[in-house]
């Protein structure tokens, strides 16, 4: 028997502002070179105004209507916030953070991620404008 | 000193249709036949219209509260959502799942998972009719 | 090549009631001690009432506005909950816990967390009163 091993991984998603970015071929590529059949990757982003999650990537419509929820559950109304000295759309990215996920953690099973048949991971830009995001990849297994 | 190990399971909970179900015996009974002292569990959801989240599980209304919530935020109104042949509770729960957790980690101290004395696991069903849903545990320790 | 190991410690936190505390520098003296160069961190609050979130801790508005959009979110009215036997501020608490975060992993890069230049670490309380919270940490690496 093996005794478990780690790795860590950093990558740069370039944003082309507000929206999802999928991300899932990038970290299922970095998993597939690591040759670790068992384990456990953690994804960390490292901002405040974007985050992770995890949804259908089948129909590009659903992460249009989950930005669009963001948008009406977090708008960019200025008498709202006291934080508005980074422009209009800053506040309501670091609250879409917050109700979404800045760390995911997924099982490895048979050298690959067990993500579900529809599930996509995704880089949330919750900026207006395209930004250069990092996020960290960790893995831990044999 | 023993070095770390690792384990791995899937369980499938069979959902009643929309709500919360509770799986802390399901999962604390793998984790107790595990002989792991101490160590981190991750669970993961391998879906995007269910989820994961830790509440309390004393007064079940507070389970139904959190579902009548998050029914009132996101309302499965169709002029609302672009995303729509898969019925009108489909992209709500994608929402749904979205706002709470894909994944979770708990430490395992003493053998046990460290959860507070109100604190149960839950699988957030978010689609009207019942569904198998399938949770991968994964744990790492000594 | 040395093997993993792994190191767990329990903090408190005692909360001046509702509001955002800054963990950071607790979390990061920890890891100080650990002399862990690389690994991945995680942390889990033990309550329901109460939760986990990263955000930016330069400009203390920020962490005004999350909590005042929680409260706007999730409101105190006692005819939209049947869970009211421990307080108007109860229920919303829970919710506002499952919206937000009740574990964090956090890659352990260089010796140090790789938190963002801006990310800080709270401890979001979501009850009116002061409270003593408890969040464990727990680390795998070498």
């Amino acid at each position: 028997m093996s005794s478990l091993k780690q790795a860590q991984h950093f990558i740069t998603v370039e944003t082309r502002g507000q929206g999802l970015h999928e991300i899932t071929d990038r970290v299922g590529g970095w998993v597939a070179e690591l040759a670790m059949e068992t384990g456990i990757v953690t994804l960390f982003c490292r901002h405040t105004s974007a985050s992770l999650t995890i949804q259908e990537n089948a129909d590009p419509d659903v992460q249009r209507d989950i930005e669009a929820f963001l948008g009406r559950l977090v708008p960019e109304s200025p008498n709202l916030y006291r934080h508005m000295m980074e422009g209009p759309d800053d506040m309501p990215a670091h609250i879409k953070s917050a109700l979404t996920d800045v760390s995911l953690s997924i099982p490895l099973s048979a050298g690959r991620l067990v993500l579900g048949t529809w599930q996509g991971i995704f880089l949330c830009e919750h900026r207006s404008r395209p930004h250069r995001r990092e996020v960290v990849l960790h893995a831990t297994g044999q």
